[in-house]
Parts: structure tokens; sequence; C-alpha cells
């Protein structure tokens, strides 16, 4: 298989921590890294957009040319052929857990870090019409969930429950790429800090 | 079980239009409605967020208790227990298709459909902050997003391929939700208004 790839984008970085963590590359599954530079926007050429008529990466084109996209199916496509460890739970009550979780991260906390960063940060100046305003509260509503997930944490090990799980690698990820606009966990943030501490110990982190 | 839900709002209807697409009442599944007020802040007082902390509608609450949140994940879940018909796809590769497209829907064009209505509409004046610029980038995001789904929509039936399936639940009740921020489908989309009009004759459709 191939990984259409960008190291600083998150989306592609939640595929490379989920094949690190299922060890698939460890047991033969053999994924190549295919980068692409969207800095100088390579996925809106008109090669990439073959690939993705979106413009977005990652893509995991299987061996036979199919290519498939967006992290959550792509990671979900690779843990139906590989099922072990489960990450995104075993019985259909679990599943459901995982995925609300892990969607109220995309909409509650990915995307309105995307648009923090897309409305507020130097990088798309020029590139997109900014709204400062809306981008300041995008950052609000962010550090907001953030507390809340502090709190969800000191009951409970990992975001969805007490196993780790896909939606952490969407929590973890999404929590890195907010540094570029100043979001980050707390000092008086212990629960979220333990948390992020134990997560970036994992050596997928660093996939 | 019971369903926390909501006439107007699109996520619960996502979840009536999924069980009246797989017939599950008409097969004895008794699934209760429980109206809950989201215009009133119903979703917002102390007896809703014992129900979901995150006052959000619909929540699936089954016969022992256990409550699901968020309508993907429930409709998954409602899949898992009654496979047939089929509305997420029936083998890993299809799945992840039906899966991808769900997830664009949602990110790119339900989240910014919402984000018109939140920010341009005279419904959320006083009851959230409004930065009207990004109301109108939103919502011609939306406008040029439909476009794509036209041109999508002139090669096949539905929008994840030959088949009617979850995302075409996502995409209709997404564009149902645009009205009030004057979202239609244009009179040179064919396609999309082909599309519109065979979903919406559907029994499910009037959930």
């Amino acid at each position: 298989m191939k990984l259409y790839d960008n190291v600083v984008a998150p989306s592609p970085r939640r595929v490379r921590m989920f094949i690190a963590e299922k060890g698939l590359e460890a047991h033969g599954v053999v994924i190549t890294r295919v980068p692409v530079d969207i800095a100088a926007n390579e996925t809106g050429s008109a090669a990439f957009r073959e690939v993705n008529p979106l413009g977005e990466v990652p893509v995991l084109e299987l061996d036979d040319g199919t290519r498939l996209r967006e992290s959550l199916a792509i990671c979900r496509y690779l843990e139906a052929l590989y099922p072990e460890p489960a990450l995104f739970g075993t019985t259909p009550l679990k599943r459901a857990r995982i995925e609300a979780v892990t969607l109220e991260l995309m909409f509650r906390i990915y995307l309105p870090t995307t648009h923090a960063f897309r409305h507020g940060h130097k990088f798309w100046q020029g590139r997109a019409t900014q709204v400062a305003e809306y981008g300041a509260l995008a950052r609000e509503q962010v550090l907001a969930e953030w507390r809340r997930l502090d709190t969800l944490l000191a009951d409970q090990e990992f975001v969805a429950g007490d196993a780790f799980s896909f939606a952490d690698i969407v929590a973890f990820t999404t929590l890195e790429f907010g540094k570029p606009s100043g979001i980050r966990v707390q000092p008086n943030q212990l629960s979220l800090g333990r948390w992020n501490a134990a997560v970036a110990a994992r050596p997928s982190a660093k996939a």
C-alpha cells in the first residue's frame, strides 16, 4: 500500500500513529510513504487532484490502485483488515462510544483548532480569507473543550474510557496541532497533562 | 429504546430517517421519541445535562439505561444490531467509501451550514456571538460544495456511489437544514435536483 502523507498536518499523522499502534509494519505490512508538500500547494496541483479531487491528505492507495480518503475511514478500513489490537472497540456498544467521542473531538475541538489556525495564524495570510474575530472565537471554544477534557480525564484513564483507543490518537494529534495557535495544556490541568504525557511517551507519538 | 429527539434539528432527523429506511419500527423494534425543545433551551437544562452533559440531541437510550450520543455513532450501532438493509456498506472497502463521503459531507458542508446559520441568522441574535463576515464565508463554502456535488451526481445515482446509503441521509438532511440560510438547489443544478427529488420522495424523508 501507499500512504500519501505530510509530516506536519494532523490528519495524516492520525494514520501514521494508528499504523504504529497496530504494529502493522513490524508485522510485515508494507505501507510506502509518498510525501506531499502542502506548504508548496502540491495538494492543489493537477497531479495530486488525480489522486484526490478534494486536494487533501491522507490518501491510502491499495495495491490494486484503489484510493481511500479521510483518516477516520482509512484507519477503520485498516482495523477491519487487521483487527488486533482493536482501537475502535470490540463490541457494537464499545464501538459506538469510541466513535461518539471521536466525532465530538473532531467537531468540537479539531475543526475549531483548524479554524483558529486558518483565521488567526500568519501562515494563512494571503492564502485564505481570514476573519480574525472568528479565529479568536474558535480558539476560545477549543480552550473550553480542553478544560472539559481535563475534568473528564480526572475520572478515566483515556478519552473514551479505560482503554487507549483511536479517540486518543485524534485527541493527541489535535492537541499537538493547536501549538501554532498557542493552544497548550495549562499548568493547572493536571489530568489532561497526565494523559498528554502518557500518550506522548508511546512510541507511536513519534510516527 | 428511547430517542431524545427534536423535530427541526438536522442531527436527530438523520437518526429518524435511518430508522425509517431500516424499517426498524415496521419490524417491531420499539423506539419511543422523547421530544426535547432546543429553542426553549431544554438541552441546556440540568435535567437534560444528566442525559447528555454536552447538551445535544440525539441521544439513544437503551432499555438498560445505557445512553449513546452522536447521530453517526447511533446509526452505526443500530446497523450492527439490524444489518439489513445495509446503509453503511457490506464490505470493508464499501464501508470505507461511504464513511469517507459521510465525513466529507459533515466537515465540508454540514458544519459550515451550521456556521452559516449560527453566524448569519436572526435566530441566534442574542443567543450566541455572531461574526457576520464568517457566516457569509461559511455560506459561500457550502454553496461551492453543493456545486461540487451537482457535478459528482452527474455520474452516479447517489452521493457515495450507485446505492442509497447513510451518506445520502447526511446530505439530504444537511440540504434541508440550509433552507433558513437561503441555501437551496439552484435551477441549473440538474443532477443535484434529480438526486434531491429522488431522496425527498422516499417515505423516510418525512420521518
